[in-house]
């Protein structure tokens, strides 16, 4: 729904007509993206595919995956999802690229998995950012509950409790904010937060990516 | 958007996987309905057909259409579309039915061709509302120049004007407000309208509706 909504916001539109195509494919019954890379757990790629191949099905030109941490099997989803799909990361690089000028560490808000798969990191520092994340115990008493307090409801709740980890980043010096797991920017967004002017929402980025590229 | 949004708010759940399967053909390539039935022209019915059948090449037990004019071709739809439809206006007189008690006059803010069309008065007045809509000059000068303000995202300048047409329905004695049009509560929440507690919102109705046939 965010990202649905950032699709229309970054679309210039004054009819209906004007605004893009799309198709959503919407199914939350397949297993923790997390839990799959973080424990062994069954693996969430084969209702991925189902997913992009269902949008293939219906003549979609290219995908876009609103979840981060289900870019850990980006490679696979391309090789086998029958389309083209654009990477949120490079996304978000394309929005540094424009927003940042000259050099800084950049904070990363994620889940587990994305650090521990390196979602970002690979990515980024190709091209030459450095990121800094939440330490452990930030993750485990801020950001992991605000995740599932999100996918419950319970928006304010989580946005506070993202707001700690984001000041705890802009301490160590972060001058950009990545909101790099999708719940994020709704939490804080829920509550107005202060830190949304220094944020990178991933899920927009990925948004502008698409309506560029559905307009080409 | 607005609509999804609703499903998720509509759906109990604690975790990504209670929330309800769904798959989205949001194509708005076509004609415009509100044209189509006031002035005869283009129909949007083949691709309001193709966008039903896409949803049941992918399984979809049932559709909803959250676009109260488009039900102009309710009858057409659910005999070619392949799919069960749930219709808006049942989804908001079940509402009704919990909502009010005892007799009233419910206040319709519409567009044109529904009015026209009587795709609420003939529903409603079945099972014994009585409707009140906006005068011709209101509509003019409030309804439609709204719903335009809102397909191009102004939309706490169309929530005003929104606003003002909900007035005049509660002035002539309407107890509640059925919101007809989606894009009418889409403007009204922009602004936290006052007028939001009297209104029974067809696009949330519709989600509920939908949301209690998925767990179904």
């Amino acid at each position: 729904v965010d990202f649905f909504r950032k699709l229309i916001e970054e679309t210039p539109a004054a009819r209906d007509q004007d605004h893009v195509p799309v198709v959503i494919h919407s199914v939350p019954q397949m297993p923790s993206r997390d839990k799959a890379i973080m424990r062994g757990d069954e693996s969430p790629l084969p209702q991925l595919l189902a997913g992009l191949r269902s949008l293939e099905q219906l003549r979609a030109e290219f995908a876009v995956i609103p979840c981060n941490t289900a870019h850990y099997w980006y490679e696979d989803m391309l090789r086998d999802g029958g389309l083209p799909i654009i990477h949120i990361v490079d996304a978000v690089c394309d929005t540094l690229a424009t927003d940042l000028h000259g050099e800084g560490v950049i904070g990363l808000l994620s889940t587990d998995a994305t650090l521990a798969a390196r979602i970002y990191h690979d990515r980024a520092e190709a091209r030459g950012y450095t990121l800094v994340a939440n330490t452990p115990a930030e993750r485990q008493a801020l950001v992991n509950p605000a995740i599932d307090l999100v996918k419950c409801g319970r928006l304010e709740e989580a946005g506070r409790l993202f707001e700690r980890a984001a000041m705890q980043l802009l301490e160590r010096g972060a001058r950009k904010l990545i909101l790099g797991c999708t719940e994020i920017p709704v939490g804080l967004e829920a509550i107005r937060s202060t830190v949304m002017p220094q944020a990178i929402d991933a899920t927009r980025s990925l948004a502008r990516a698409a309506v560029a590229r559905s307009r080409e």
